[in-house]
């Protein structure tokens, strides 16, 4: 799929400013065959961080959300929950409380909310919760509150010539559900975060059982490592919203020849949320500084986007 | 690329025989629009094992000879390894002792002799070593020993619409440097072992550190394990020739609707090596005996394979 049209009429949801030029005359820079900069299609790939880069994070990651909700269901089989902080923590859906809680019992209720089916089992489930949850906020589905011009951005690179890849700390089978609906991208495209899976034989079927154990956590150093195992190439582009990025930002603008760095900054309270240095969800402090040093993209979301989300109208 | 030629002339290597035409039919099946078999082009996936299946293994995996003569010359800077058996087994060269070294001797063997570089310093250390290194029985570099028949069947599957991986108990890094070369897989497409890798910044220059220290066995149950988490999708096709790829072919040829399972059946001494049940080496036991019961289709390479090498002259 090429566009031919003018690149600037490919992304409507944006405003002019210089971070839409600076995308504009990135892309144009790789793709203008002969030019100084131009770069084969196999190595144009862009990566793309998932919460608070193309939907929201806020009040809590959306995963965050699924797996005290799981919490909930699983409950009755486990009632040995019932006597542990840090679920009941989850149990109570208070932010105060759950802000208590260690990357540790994250990490733990994670692996036991995600953990205990088959892949296909958990496929469902998934499915399943995004089709009745609701954005608190929004109230609607999950999968309507993403961002529009970074809908707009991906099918522009993508028609540019560009693999869009995710590269998310959330869980890669959680992902994968609805990635190809929502962003166009398919599994094969998606990284992430993963709990340890098994192969069994069951009666004579072959089977693959999600433990409850995280395998590997795809945020901060995680994401250039992960990039280059799932991947295998540098990427010339990345897009990211906060300090779990910035080592992805670091390792993909480092290679040489042209490269775009981004960071989708959360400045507008009345259509999304504002915040950063200071916010326990997505904290960009580091980022924002190295920022400026190497040259990275600050996506002011209040006056870059015209248009926050889909469901918006003029 | 999409041939429109008739599929018999894309596989001319290959003997008119059973081998063939199930591959031939099993294409025809998933492909023939408004056919109760028919696959979307996003969905025709295939995945093949390395060793064994696109090239030889016998005497030696070609990795073990790559890290065999690292180790001699990684010595110098580890004089600890003389007092070391695993590492004089390797450093003699003598197949027999080799015999004698244990799973793990091996696996602390590849980690020690692999690690310890940059991902840019390996992929250079074995673009170096494979422009020098030959095949100790067909004195030719090891990337032309390939199987002149499997190269075509890739070629004819991509023609049709498959994305074809490598799905390798061999190194994914070892890998990447040649497989879009010699087989048209590129680096995304190649799934194998790793070592741990890991994110440093080094004077402001971020880079990615090879450890000593093995990451993930791609093999047997790890294999469907990893396609999973690398692809995302159950492929539809699956390709190997020995026990560690027995879970591999069961779970992709139990999935639902067309499937096509295949062994590779080393059975030409004379062109290429004659080994199954009892080889230390890529053996066939289990997976055989499977394949009748679950109609996996064996290629005989003596009676299905009109040429094994490029190199041959008719």
């Amino acid at each position: 799929m090429k566009y031919a049209g003018n690149d600037n009429d490919l992304l409507p949801s944006w405003n002019d400013g210089p971070a839409k030029q600076a995308i504009v005359s990135f892309v144009a820079r790789v793709t203008t065959p002969g030019g100084e900069d131009f770069v084969a299609e196999a190595e144009r790939v862009a990566v793309f961080d998932n919460d608070g880069t193309l939907w929201p994070e806020q009040p809590l990651y959306v995963q965050y959300v699924f797996a005290f909700d799981r919490v909930a269901a699983l409950l009755p089989e486990h009632p040995e929950w019932e006597e542990q902080e840090k679920f009941r923590a989850v149990l109570s859906k208070d932010l105060g409380r759950l802000a208590t809680l260690t990357q540790r019992d994250i990490l733990d209720v994670a692996a036991a909310s995600h953990g205990g089916t088959t892949t296909e089992e958990f496929k469902q489930i998934v499915g399943d919760w995004l089709a009745s949850a609701r954005h608190p906020r929004f109230d609607r589905p999950y999968t309507e509150c993403v961002y529009q011009p970074m809908l707009e951005l991906l099918a522009y690179l993508r028609g540019r010539g560009f693999k869009t890849y995710i590269v998310s700390g959330g869980g890669i089978e959680f992902l994968r559900v609805w990635a190809e609906d929502i962003y166009g991208v398919p599994p094969e495209q998606v990284v992430g975060s993963s709990i340890v899976t098994a192969f069994e034989m069951r009666e004579g079927e072959p089977l693959l059982l999600r433990r409850p154990e995280i395998d590997f956590v795809d945020d901060k150093a995680g994401k250039p490592v992960a990039i280059n195992k799932f991947i295998g190439r540098r990427p010339i582009a990345a897009f990211g919203n906060s300090d779990g990025d910035l080592q992805m930002l670091q390792w993909v603008t480092a290679g040489e020849g042209a490269r775009l760095g981004a960071i989708v900054r959360h400045t507008d309270g009345e259509r999304e949320f504002a915040y950063d240095r200071a916010s326990p969800v997505g904290r960009l402090d580091k980022a924002l500084d190295e920022a400026e040093e190497r040259g990275w993209t600050v996506v002011d979301m209040k006056r870059d986007w015209r248009r926050v989300f889909p469901f918006e109208t003029e």
